[in-house]
């Protein structure tokens, strides 16, 4: 199966530039997270507002430190890099620390930046290409189980749900294998797809391709990607959904999300329940089994009482399990997958 | 607006290879029937079950008749060249004749050909490249008036509708722009976007930009691409969707189709009134106000008899018109339009 591989060398360096919040910092926390044990520092530029909890470092702190990799922690709209974050990156990459980021723009096509790498011995890294050959989507049944983790909208935790999911199933010695579609969980498993980057006729081939025929007892836990309800990224979406053919679909949320973020018009987040319903309508096209397994919500911004009543109203009112991964954790989720798979 | 633009010099040959049916010769079909005047020849291997009409020509025959421009009409899926059709290419460029194609597979990625084409002096065409800078798709409502043609299924008559309304509208003398977005209706028209091969987090936002803000009583009509069906292009459908804000959709059929063509499984297209429903429910995800126009189907494989009944059924059924573009006409399309618009 071609897949896109990275092999980036800890200890890693999460650079910040000027991201705004901590939704648009999603790959720094997302990396910062599930590899912890690699990450000793973080760079950003003065005035940014998010911070990750890891040690501020100068380039010369991250040599110092034995730094080996930087890596992008910042998903921006459109994915370019600014130019303001240049500089740093130059000096970086000047110093020798490899450089990884997973944006549309290449690091390569940068040219004072592969210069500075040349002549530093560092090594760029993009992770959001695509490997060559991927086919047009077929639609054909495939064998082995899968689920998929579908957003309200952009950064609602889709990544660490699925993450969460495949950790867990992995705990009860079940076979399953975490599927990467974007730029930090391929950074973080080592190996996926980057299915927004994919031209868009091969989008649902390339969820074909990356969730392959298997055991029956196998799970593929298929990280999600943007939004059915984001207009910028619905089409990304329902390709991702239409090849993964998911025998079950997790929907994820931000409880303190009411509307879609970053763009032009008032697009209000529906009912979780309606949401549910027009996910699973779509999903049945190509796989007419497919059943919602649970929510998972982002309520970081509850107290516990808050979050114990908004999770236990929603979960009486869905019938579904309804967690918080993070607060409450996944195993209700997995439970209820497991039981009617 | 940056888009793409191709400047074909006529007269054409229209090349065939080995085709197996007219679905597939769909390219060839749609330069013939709207650009006639254009078309000299055709050429095709032998065995090729496809034939547009035009008086069959070799390349001495393409060259004495003034052929300046061969183009590729085919659309096969994955938009791959076969090895097959390679000589016969190398053929025509060599003798100096333009070859365009709107291939995935790009004329200028093709060594033995680039050479023969410089050799002979000729000039390659890909078309379905994309313009550079194409930005996220933000949702922001737009001023203008706009409708697209979705399809059931692939090589439907999204295209031929599209067409023959933005002919009709002009008739009238009601401003209306014809919005190419595949590869033969970029080349009848000379500008357009090819969208299923932008980058998928792109398409709605190449969608936006293809019709944007104009004057309130002009309509941009916007040819469709794929099916939400097709479980191979449901993404770039919804993408094209989404971006397109369309005031209104106009269905289009094959009374012949039962079943989704190419694909590996077993995809029944649903009954019409299904198809509108599912449709206006995304379709209003960005244009609240979306309503469907008619339904244009394809009953080139019916009788007089056979068609008047089946088009008088569905009209009934579904209280909208529906016509065969070509039989009939969409004129009832375009007042139903007008009039609830």
């Amino acid at each position: 199966m071609p897949v896109t591989t990275v092999s980036l060398e800890p200890p890693y360096l999460l650079y910040l530039g000027d991201v705004a919040d901590d939704d648009h910092a999603k790959t720094g926390h997302g990396i910062a997270c599930w590899r912890p044990e690699q990450c000793v520092g973080q760079m950003r530029l003065p005035g940014c507002p998010v911070d990750i909890g890891l040690p501020e470092m100068s380039v010369v702190d991250a040599v110092d430190a034995g730094v080996k990799t930087a890596i992008i922690g910042v998903a921006p709209v459109g994915g370019r890099i600014p130019d303001q974050w240049v500089p740093q990156l130059i000096e970086l990459a000047g110093a020798g620390i490899d450089i990884a980021a997973g944006m549309h723009t290449r690091l390569a096509a940068m040219p004072d930046l592969v210069a500075a790498a040349s002549e530093g011995g560092a090594r760029l890294t993009d992770v959001r290409v695509p490997p060559p050959g991927i086919p047009v989507g077929t639609g054909t049944p495939r064998s082995g189980k899968r689920v998929l983790t579908l957003g309200t909208d952009c950064a609602v935790g889709k990544k660490y749900t699925a993450l969460a999911m495949h950790r867990e199933l992995e705990r009860r010695d079940i076979r399953a294998t975490f599927r990467a579609t974007g730029q930090t969980g391929i950074m973080i498993a080592g190996e996926g797809i980057p299915i927004d980057a994919v031209v868009a006729d091969f989008v649902s081939g390339a969820a074909e391709m990356l969730s392959p025929d298997n055991d029956d007892d196998h799970w593929d836990v298929i990280e999600g990607q943007g939004s059915l309800w984001n207009p910028g990224y619905s089409g990304v979406t329902l390709g991702l959904l239409h090849g993964s053919q998911p025998d079950a679909i997790v929907v994820c949320h931000d409880a303190s999300r009411t509307r879609i973020l970053d763009v032009g018009g008032d697009y209000p987040i529906p009912e979780l329940d309606e949401v549910i319903d027009d996910a699973l309508r779509l999903a049945r096209r190509t796989q007419p089994r497919c059943f919602c397994a649970g929510v998972s919500v982002n309520t970081s911004r509850m107290g516990d009482l808050e979050r114990d009543t908004y999770l236990g109203e929603l979960q009486h009112n869905l019938a579904l399990p309804c967690v918080d991964p993070i607060a409450t954790g996944v195993s209700p989720i997995v439970n209820f997958m497991l039981k009617y798979a």
